[in-house]
């Protein structure tokens, strides 16, 4: 394997000839759409086709086995020479002319109920941290031999998030990681900002610690020797910077601005596919994908995922909710071990560094790069390969609002667990204060949003977590508090406390603010004014039939308290309910009007009118 | 100017020393506060005391003035050592011992409350961006000599919002733009990936199209010489790597991991001080920090930038409403020359284009970098140099979500318009839908949120944007439709419009949705039954006034129907302030309930029932 054969004349021109098939279809289906972006497939289709015909291992006919070499086709506007590929070797028989067709999974850009689709891309320049958390796994916890590709685009390479990707590859010395880009010179409005400067290129790939290949991406010859090498290579990932051309063989288009998304016309479509088959040589050569090299079991999403033993806390312990999170976290840890953490150079902060002193081989350090954290966590939880969990600052997850967000259209099952919310952290200001996290997190389609407010309920939140599908996300608190629930309550998504019932208000309140809203209703209670607390749980799903249950006891006197800003969180989500339920209570928010400060959490909480005095007031003014 | 001159022995041995009196302020105000970091402050001091002694040119009684060079301490938790500096060239009186403190404007990361600070830091690796936008308006609209300098730490070079920065510097050659990272090798929670490798940075740095310069950062003629070098030299921005040692001249502190972020015990402190001042040397030289080359006019905000026409449509024409920004923002544009925008290559699809075209040397292309386009956006409005528009995708803002964030914190007046909002634009699927702006920009403490249904009122948002403070989002469509208002017609933020008026049900639509209601209330009507349709212009704020109207006029029967998730959008808007005023109405939600997929507008709103018949629907089961 190690010894390189340079292509035969006839593979060569076999090779050659599948690049020109994929470009072909490629022009077919965007002109049958009458959408896409024929120019920019056209540029990959010679790397595309030395790839699924040559160096990729897997089973066309199951290309979603665990076993299989990964794809990833960060630049997923180029989706159609993907799906041309998978039919060059017999995965697709669906007519590809079915392209961006409500009825069909041929999208604009690729979606993962393809079954050679992990991760849904179309967002650009996240590819590359989705393929790195793939390969940590393999190399980690599958220990398996099969190898991730990524293919990005040059104009996509202006992301930041491409470089904090590189830097994890070289840092962990992935390689069975090969990045590819396709620099085409071209991007949507312009040219790239460097062109075809290649050796700039070069030089950023090896600054970055990658084994740099500069190629001719159209030479198949080339390419073929770059994968080779990429394949011998120990110690480093491989970076192969392929020259190419935008609309390449499309002889009014090639390497020419104005031309990207669009669709050519039939008239156009039909000249060009003639133009392409005039450079088809004949040959006899076939060509078979190779098979993946060693069996890896196949996992389904785990469902079973217990902590290795219940809270275990005095009534009178003051325990911050991020420190129960590392509790409960590495009792995770003690259950299966598909379950891994990532954290963003705040470890001793989140607690997550409790996980990684007792499995250092499951943690991985992600540094200062948010982007990277999350799209590295998405990819490492991909065909159900580990439990996630991913932590920082809850402020900071904002730095990955879109790598989430594309999390969630990949069906991802990976959980965020932010800390410091909100201004009960104090000192530090404003910048590290999560105050639109819960808006964020709310958005998400098919999200649930955990927001514990004590320790027991934390490690429950943590465990539920891992048991279920879609984004997850927990909020933990900075400050220490008492513990509110029981070591053995019972919790669960959607399904709120009360931890005091009374029929003068009900409040809502969740992590610090339960503890304030408490704190009203013990000074409320001297003054003979009973009210409910409801702890619920979560933020999303909220708990319906508590809402209804609260406006009924009180006749409609509703109070929430987030430590958050007043659009979007807990005070949405009870409005929400009520206003959908017609329940037609009122709902009083109280909640950060604006940017906080420096100062002590109760300094701060004060100012912002959060505290138990606040809540006091709220409920005397029914 | 030119000749470097190396510092004489005595002020050499002042700048030292005054490096060690910032180093003792940082320690003595943490330790003052009982949190804080002062061993990230050590490391930088030498460096700190070169620049604000010897080569920033400012007034130290009004550092905030237009003419004055600018600092960007991008690696915001060492404010205390930027607080010393200030003392030390007698700008600051307050005692550095009020750090922290909920009285003070010494809060823990630097606020723009104090004058010599212009953006919020604390989120790291977003400062550079900023500078390069402050530095772009010096140069392109300012045309003035003032310079930009901006400080990061090793450990923030992580982002990959670093080296989108350094991308934008070395493609538009700003020369006068200094960049520092003080390379003290350590990070919060263990040592950074890279360590001292000063070499690699180097190469990162050139490969960037830096100039790049290594020295040892605690070497004041090294510092000194490096800065004049920076001052020198022509076509490229400058970086300078400087080698440090975290907690430097900290005794038990200086190099160790576990020092972050923990100020020192009184004792500890008192010894370290003892210490720092063994170290100083006697000398008679005075350094006094340099003046401004050239004044420059100081700019208020601007609240009468006019269209140079009014909206000019015909009723059937078919507009989209991303066409009537670039038509706007060009009119603005025409009023004031100090509008400017800039996009992330896609300037021919949110229309920025026309912009452009028409006034090229105030447009700025950040190519496919999100992070920097806000960042660069915040930066060049700081101070009031600029009334700046930045737009792509907006679903693609969710990149800059940290950006925006920390931009509201520093109360930046920048403007953001998201094209292609929802599942209406079709074919290219999920990824380029924005489903979830509506809740993040509704979450940003101060923002305004416009989501205009037509041309006319488009053209009015964007007049409104750049006259308001605080962060503006408009959201625009990508379909055109029809005309629903008058050229005439009066706009305002918080002020809706009943578009059609009945008593059966009041429907909330905005952008597509509003003609989709506008449909359904034909069909609706054709049957005898009366809705109110209600354009609100703004989602935020929510017209309290309409919304009591439709609720009174309808017996409390309201839909909102939404191009956006159900969560925090145009449904938790109108039911927030149902909810808050107590008006009881129900509010039924229309909204897309899930990922979406590719396929024809019309497809994918009535698959989300979100379109005309859905709407009937729900205004008949009331």
């Amino acid at each position: 394997m190690s010894e390189y054969q340079k292509l035969s004349k006839a593979d060569a021109a076999e090779l050659q000839n599948a690049g020109h098939r994929l470009r072909i279809d490629s022009i077919i289906s965007t002109t049958a759409a009458g959408s896409g972006h024929p120019s920019s497939c056209t540029s990959a289709a010679d790397i595309m086709s030395v790839l699924f015909k040559k160096y990729l291992r897997y089973d066309v006919n199951n290309p979603g086995d665990a076993a299989a070499d990964r794809f990833v086709l960060s630049k997923g506007h180029a989706a159609p020479v993907l799906y041309a590929a998978m039919k060059e070797v017999g995965h697709l028989t669906e007519p590809l002319t079915n392209l961006r067709k409500f009825t069909s999974d041929l999208e604009g850009h690729p979606p993962t109920t393809l079954p050679f689709v992990d991760v849904a891309t179309g967002s650009l320049g996240q590819g590359l941290a989705n393929a790195c958390g793939m390969a940590w796994v393999a190399k980690n916890i599958d220990k398996a031999p099969y190898r991730v590709f990524c293919m990005m685009g040059d104009g996509e390479s202006a992301e930041g998030s491409v470089w904090e990707a590189m830097q994890f590859a070289s840092h962990y010395k992935l390689d069975n990681l090969c990045a590819i880009i396709d620099v085409n010179r071209l991007g949507q409005s312009e040219a790239t900002a460097l062109g075809h400067e290649m050796e700039i290129y070069r030089a950023r790939g090896e600054a970055w610690g990658m084994h740099t290949l500069v190629i001719d991406g159209h030479d198949v010859n080339a390419v073929d020797k770059a994968f080779h090498e990429a394949e011998i290579t120990k110690g480093k990932p491989t970076l192969i910077i392929a020259k190419t051309f935008k609309g390449k063989h499309m002889p009014e288009q090639e390497d020419r601005d104005n031309w990207h998304g669009k669709p050519m016309s039939q008239d156009f479509c039909d000249k060009i596919k003639k133009h392409i088959e005039g450079l088809m040589e004949s040959t006899d050569a076939k060509i078979t994908p190779r098979a993946p090299l060693q069996a890896v079991e196949n996992l389904q999403f785990a469902s079973d995922v217990k902590l290795s033993s219940p809270p275990s806390y005095e009534k009178t312990d003051k325990v911050a909710t991020r420190k129960a999170y590392g509790t409960a976290l590495t009792k995770l840890g003690d259950s299966s071990d598909r379950v891994i953490a990532f954290d963003g150079d705040t470890k001793n902060s989140t607690f997550s560094i409790d996980f990684m002193k007792k499995y250092p081989e499951r943690f991985g350090e992600c540094f200062i790069a948010e982007q990277l954290l999350a799209g590295v966590t998405i990819g490492a939880t991909c065909r159900n390969r580990s439990i996630a969990f991913a932590s920082t600052f809850s402020a900071f997850f904002s730095r990955a609002a879109d790598q989430i967000r594309m999390g969630a259209i990949s069906k991802t099952n990976a959980n965020f667990v932010g800390s410091h919310a909100g201004v009960s952290i104090g000192e530090d200001g404003p910048s590290q204060m999560a105050l639109e996290d819960l808006a964020f997190f709310r958005a998400i389609p098919g999200s649930t949003v955990f927001y514990p407010s004590d320790a027991v309920s934390c490690e429950r939140a943590v465990e539920i977590a891992a048991n279920t599908e879609g984004v997850c996300f927990i909020r933990t608190s900075r400050p220490a508090t008492v513990n509110v629930h029981a070591n053995d309550a019972q919790f669960a998504a959607g399904k709120a406390h009360f931890v005091r019932s009374g029929k003068a208000a009900a409040i809502f309140g969740s992590g610090i603010t339960l503890h304030n809203a408490l704190e009203a209703a013990e000074t409320l209670a001297k003054e003979g004014i009973e009210v409910s607390v409801i702890d619920p749980f979560t933020i999303k799903p909220m708990d319906v039939d508590a809402v209804k249950k609260a406006v009924e006891e009180t006749g409609g006197k509703l109070i929430t308290v987030e430590d958050h800003y007043a659009f979007g969180g807990l005070h949405s989500a009870v409005s929400e309910v009520v206003c959908s339920e017609g329940l037609g209570a009122k709902v009083k928010s109280l909640a950060v009007p604006g940017v906080s400060r420096s100062g002590k959490a109760a300094e701060l909480m004060a100012a912002a009118k959060i505290d138990a005095a606040a809540i006091v007031e709220a409920v005397k003014s029914f």
